[in-house]
């Protein structure tokens, strides 16, 4: 811990130690500017603020200021990643590092500001604003959210890419069927397949906005049917994540509580248990 | 494996066992061809696309070259279906071939193109074309998620029925009800019995699109309180399908973890456990 | 078997031993009539029936038949129950019967009819022609859905109804405060507490009709975070009910199989478990 | 038991030991005095009651009597509550009391109404007025609902965040993106990032009102995926949620289930599980 590039390092890190002194310091600003920028970001698109001059301005300096922060953190990032046994090649493990999911995410988040420099066109501008948001996403590095949902996914992804799959195919079929019953009586709001899709898709989840809903006998009828079919449907890949998060917080419940073996009451041997 | 007939056979087959080759590609056509299809049924039936007159005539096209290739496919499976045990005999075991479900799904699927030639009868023709979609359904041939949601709902079969022979009841018994209470209110809303199921429906799966509702006090009442019940009820038939979903998944993993013997601490022989 | 009042009695009697002949086919026959009943009950209230007065003539006429026939069952029921233990005593074990759950019930489905005679005011007609939905239920007798269903009740019963109080609160307690904070923006929406409560229980158990909903920032961010809380909230008694009657379910199948012992792998001897 | 503020105490003690005689009677009717009392704040909202001038001086006169014998009850609370091993010391004690979370409710029930004799601000003393519903929670002292809720919020309390962070990043985003992809079309339903917050929560929670959904392709793709993600992404605090809470309930029922120790078959000597 010599060195002053194995500082930057350690200060910028993710690791579950608890940090004190200047590398807490560090963690503690950028989470608040990560935090103070979203929320920036989000107060920009009020439209009274944007009229604003004043708040205008001062949320396009927070911006520049935050983005420059920003770029400092991840310029030293690159270089103190050599620290590490996996990006250890001076030159290759940088690379191989500003091609690692954060590294991209982090990049996403600072590169759109700088690339409106070069750009007059308002549209590209405004998905390049909203782009920044992904930020937010930096606070999952420092919490174990993201792992722990990443694990849920990957622990039932075969059963759920499977009732994912099933759900499409009734989503599929039950709006062109929708589609066939609905579209004579209301074709403005049946239009096509596609168009009925959203039907499907609003009425499978329960959102029921009311936008779109059948008005003859037999779509509603039918739409009746796949109202009650959705929900169960639906219930599949739902349930399915639920009881894989749930699995997940079990097994390190269960892990913890294993930790203390139990004596056999014969011979007062420790007995191993596989449940 | 010398035959040509055996050769259709294996290629058309659908097995768990990893293809290469011919077989192979065949797999993987038919694949694109189902895909590509459905797509084409979703997309024709938007409106611009209908009338733009060159993208209706290759969609056209494209039905047709496919019907004929699906047709092609029919032939062969009906051919080659007799190197099963099961479809052995030369007629007979044709013959129920052709009767089996997955068969007359694949029929289905082609059917309807030939009819459009024998009718002037445009409804008709517009409900053949719809019907098109259901080839969607010999994708779940080449995956397990069918097999899993069969075998889940006869898993749960008797408690699946009795939930919804209880749920449907209480949706009888409650629209009659709310017929009773906001039909004098609103008789446009609530005219009838079977009109109030579909409000009943569309309250108790929270679907709520907001065509009806009720409006008198009573109504509010009662329909709050059937919200609240059926949301309640609802869950049990979901949850059922879920719970037995999740054992089908359980039982898989669980028989992998099986295969592993404990031993007894005291004598070390195996012990079998039947949890 | 050998009086005329016992064989009444087995052939009008529910139990799960299966019936042949006569005894059948008196129960597929009132299984039937009341199907037809029910479906007749439903199609009545249409109003092209209502005004068609050939069709009404004939809903009458049935519903005429029908209760005369339930009639006939009723005393049937009354005159043969002292055949079981239970209801011996010939006047007092008759009078205990007629008090009974299900003979009430049975009572409801048919007295109402005859009371219509006894007035002309249309209002009550009405209600007393809606209450003869509750026929359906006499469905359920010959089923065990309901027995599962009180079974599950009962079973969560202390938990259900701790959540439901819980729901309870917050509900008004969130109407009160929506009621605060949307009533001077939109006094027509939210007139008063009471009112408010329709509003917090479509959101809360997410029907959202959309004939209410908040519209002030205010109103906006705690209708937000009701929603959010509301599912989960509701998720509690929901899944307490449908916990239960898995756990119904369960047991049924844990007994079957907990019936084949299993053996001490030491000495041969039976071990029971009570998992 | 033989000094007066022995037995005030014990009468207004909240205890799991049954009651008789007079400390009965005492909490029967504070019960009955808060049911009747919120029952009187939400009948009180109502315009046709408030304008009819003598149910409005019922109201404010029962009010008025209540809160004179709740300021009894909590002055009694105080002065008593020094027989509790906790809170013994005279003076240090009861400021001690006063400042437990019960205590604190019980004062926000009374304390409001005094404070709309100092004041003429009408939109104060209609808050305030309001604010006394949270007498409603001082019901829960008397269950255990409130406790098995906590337990289960504490029980999963790690994994509760944890989910809902990712759910309010992934509402965050999702508002933005629909934001960019909405606000051109319909300005005036998507205006801002924090408005479409509130089409996020409406939609992920599936209570769809209506008020706001996406009306371009694009936006109801988006909107679509985010329906079905949603419901994925809100299943889990809730499954967790309910997870705990039945957890508790079976943690409660197997405790009772242990009490009955098994015996070794071998030996006959009691063996201890730890499930």
């Amino acid at each position: 811990m010599n060195t002053f590039r194995k500082q930057v390092h350690y200060a910028l890190a993710i690791s579950h130690k608890k940090k004190r002194g200047i590398p807490l310091a560090i963690n503690l600003f950028i989470f608040s500017l990560i935090a103070l920028n979203s929320l920036a970001i989000v107060l920009h698109s009020v439209p009274e603020y944007q009229t604003h001059s004043e708040l205008s301005s001062f949320f396009s300096s927070f911006e520049f200021f935050s983005v420059i922060l920003f770029s400092i953190e991840y310029i030293f990032r690159v270089w103190s990643c050599v620290e590490q046994e996996e990006y250890r090649h001076p030159f290759w493990g940088r690379i191989r590092y500003m091609l690692s999911a954060w590294a991209l995410i982090d990049l996403l988040a600072i590169f759109p500001y700088y690339l409106t420099f070069f750009t007059t066109d308002f549209g590209l501008i405004r998905m390049l604003r909203i782009l920044r948001i992904v930020r937010l996403y930096r606070f999952s590095r420092y919490s174990h959210a993201l792992r722990m949902i990443q694990k849920a996914i990957l622990y039932t992804k075969e059963e759920l890419i499977l009732s994912y799959t099933f759900v499409l195919f009734a989503l599929m079929i039950a709006s062109s069927i929708i589609y066939f019953l609905e579209n004579p009586a209301q074709p403005e709001a049946f239009p096509s397949i596609p168009a009925s899709i959203w039907w499907g898709i609003v009425t499978m989840t329960t959102v029921g906005y009311g936008d779109v809903y059948p008005i003859t006998a037999l779509g509603k009828i039918f739409g009746g049917f796949l109202a009650v079919l959705g929900v169960a449907l639906f219930s599949l890949p739902t349930g399915i994540l639920a009881s894989g998060f749930i699995e997940q917080i079990n097994e390190t419940k269960r892990k913890r509580k294993a930790s203390t073996p139990t004596k056999c009451p014969h011979c007062g041997q420790e007995i191993e248990h596989e449940h």
